[in-house]
């Protein structure tokens, strides 16, 4: 694993800001290991802490699991040492998240991003995700990043849950996609002991997170503004909210395309624009017509950024 | 495959009762075939038109791809040749639910149950949908039956695709799990040119969905109290809707307790009950608690089934 | 107050078809009585069980409660005696609507519906209300109806509070727009003992509500189509429910057109096409668009209605 | 109308804290003047920038239209000049908010809080809403601030609404009770070139939202903590985030105590323990049982309130 700094004896330090990588396809929709190179040589040279493989935004319900692992293999070769790998290892059940977490231990990865299980929704109470958190957390090679994702799998991480799982010594972390800036703030305020590790899920709400402590952001949008988004980080921190207050606002447009609006689509054809690898998606998503299209571009230029 | 009747040329007839198996397993968690055996031979006497594997409540999203087609196969070994077997083949990507479908036809299925691909929810519109189950039905050695149940997987197939959907030669139905018995009616009308066979997808609407025009159900709690399911049936085809609605009323709270309120570990106990082997479930599904438990006694006792 | 027939002693024979009837304005927005003159003469030759005043159709939360009151005491005027006349008398507090019911009771109406309140929806639990159903149904001089349209108020009756609220005297019944048909049976059954009446509250599951247990159907689409729902009761009573279905299969779209789709505005639309006065709604509903009356039209056409 | 400072000329600087306040009542239900005179003296030792009178904390709709008007009249009388009274004169419909709307500038308002109509939820779409809120502010001698409570009404008006109505020389703000932070800042962003001044809606995400350009707050908190929240203001003001982000904290959950958990039952009784009148609700609210009561001092107490 890599010689990633850590935050304290035992916890890995996860502050700033991540790309959740898109995975490139060849036109047979294979894997396009070349083109997500080229986009690595990119990410590497912006002040990222990291990148995420497997995020939602990689497609990885869309890959089997030996492309989930070996996009990571990949990714950990041409990654610095010093940035951090976060790879999605989730999958419904606990048996299997256990399994696939090995694997993207042995495949390089410093920290599990895991998903909440999602399909039987009316079960995934606090108590059913707790057991399951615990039991991955305590079978993990690595220190697990919760995930909560709720636009997606339709199940929002119950605070309760987030809180008593935080004291967990291998689980060190969340990242939360939700957006509410209410839980986010609770969140932080009653792990505050436990040097719990929030992230911010979407770069539309990066600033406020930081307002109310959080550490950093998996952002769909660092695939296409990396730069941009760090320059936010580094305005949060240092305190110069009046300015990242500009920028933050510049942001939120193009960020609800690439996500919301859009989806991973939209994403790809945004990273086109910008001098990245996006390219087709599997299906059953599908291309963008030309009027989404516009759209995007749209929302892109009347911010400033085309 | 089986000799299955078919109401038309090409076309499979769907009309019937079917139990959604649960998937029994063993201490450790591995999938339990003699006692699946032994549950499939009660099922047998039954005057069921067949059996769904890998329905939802089969526990699908825990079990490896290897585990869902096995299991296919050994149902296929034990059933009568005319029953007919409905195997789920959907996966989230349309491409895996293409070779996993072609896995089924080779396991001895008869039919193809294909659930809404659902992570990218925002994304999983009418055109993409469409896209999905055409690519599928086209490479599908079996004819393809769609799959609603908005419950798990916060997608319900749009009823203009389901229209659209219902043109082509090799989808001939839909398992209806939302209960929206508007839509239901309206679905049986605006495909009624085109044998369409809609199941209901729950024993709490069932009779209802006969009545506007459903050919029969796919029920949860048929696991349990299949001979009465049956009796429903009958009770609706042969125009007895009095004595039916009095059944009907009697299996709407038993329904719901091993659906909605407790899902498949109230499944499972309440099969113990009846003779079957229930048994655990995969985590992160958890066990029921004592007060559970005894809610799902009184759902059944008070109805006059305990 | 009327003549109507009852069920049992003291019991108010609710069943059968009623319009809710829409409230027609001048040109200048004030009730224009004699344009609901001329429709409620038109709707005396028509076999309804009564009329719903100041239902949803009715914009009443538009109307001042004097005109609220007075539109009742003009219908009640001109309604045949042996017809029911039930008005809607819910408002947002307990005590403002024990009121409005008295007023209307001393106006001639023969029954309070009796909406939930709504705005503090997330107080509005079942102890909540049945103590407001409760007080209002201890102090009316009318027979209650239970009202629950959670597509307007955000807010659905819960399944308990129905059940207790149906022991007391002087509640007779429910009016049931959600359309959940498995809720709908599981009210009736649970009811059974209190000879508790309940109403569909929409055209598009009336049919699928008599074969369940309900006695009647409260149905904005009574205001354009009221012989055909008055004939498809007649078809549900008589057991011919292969004709029914043929019937409430093509009164689906036109009721979704004209209460879920367009509201208000297309209610009163159609109702122009089939010589009744509809015309203009008060502000903020909106006049349909040119392309709204398009696919109103096409709605009714393609059923075969226009 | 008072001597309210204004931002620029013609526009009222609505920048500051208000409490939404209750409306006490008498052992009979009827308001209480005494009590609210009462708590008026308290908060006029407060720096708030003004009060809110009939938000959604002052159970307006359990007050008939002349104990609304008087209310404000009373507050008015007592109130300093210098402190802004807004006083909400949403209707479900325009003309009665027209009329209202001139009522409460009679009576001394300095601005008009305008809640979304809601009842015909499907139907308030971003066209009516506009028609609405144009029509009420070309009629309406006071500015008029725009009022999104979803969790109340069920209608989030559109983020377009917003914008287009942002350039209406009459109206002048937005109280957002929604908490979507991203939204907020967009809202903040797309309307930069109108002065259009928003408001948070309650102090769970007060500091976010000055962090993303809001200029206060109406906080039903503030009823009990008012000057805890002025004090959040002025950190937030001075760029002090880190003791902000501190206090903020702490204020979370007993704010969820007293909105979304409690209601307004919570806030009355919360406002007991902190030596003003809250007392009881009108029914259908219902008073706290005493688990509740637990919770809600736990809330206020585990956060060093109490």
């Amino acid at each position: 694993t890599s010689t990633a700094t850590r935050s304290q004896p035992g916890r890995l330090n996860l502050s700033g800001i991540y790309p959740p990588i898109a995975t490139p396809f060849t036109a047979k929709e294979d894997v396009d290991y070349c083109r997500l190179a080229e986009n690595l040589q990119k990410y590497a040279k912006m002040p990222f802490r990291g990148l995420v493989v497997q995020g939602s935004n990689g497609e990885y319900p869309y890959l089997t699991e030996e492309e989930r692992v070996e996009v990571v293999r990949v990714v950990r070769r041409s990654l610095q040492p010093e940035k951090l790998l976060m790879a999605g290892s989730g999958c419904e059940s606990t048996a299997a998240t256990v399994q696939l977490t090995e694997k993207m231990a042995a495949a390089g990865a410093d920290a599990a991003l895991v998903v909440t299980p999602c399909f039987y929704k009316g079960k995934m109470k606090s108590g059913a995700l707790i057991q399951h958190y615990t039991k991955v957390a305590d079978n993990s090679p690595l220190p697990v990043v919760l995930y909560s994702v709720p636009a997606n799998t339709g199940v929002d991480l119950p605070l309760e849950a987030v809180v008593q799982l935080s004291q967990h010594p291998n689980i060190i972390g969340l990242k939360d996609s939700g957006g509410d800036i209410t839980r986010i703030g609770l969140i932080v305020h009653k792990t505050k002991e436990q040097d719990f590790q929030v992230l911010a899920g979407s770069a539309g709400f990066l600033m406020a997170a930081y307002c109310v402590g959080a550490v950093g952001g998996v952002c769909a949008l660092a695939n296409v503004l990396g730069p941009e988004l760090c320059e936010l980080e580094r305005l949060c921190l240092s305190g110069s909210w009046e300015e990242a207050r500009v920028l933050q606002q510049r942001l939120i447009e193009p960020n609800a395309a690439v996500t919301r609006d859009l989806g991973v689509p939209g994403l790809k054809q945004a990273m086109e624009w910008f001098g990245f690898h996006g390219g087709t998606t599997r299906s059953p998503l599908q291309p963008l017509t030309e009027a989404e299209i516009r759209q995007l571009r749209q929302d892109f230029s009347s911010n400033g950024w085309l």
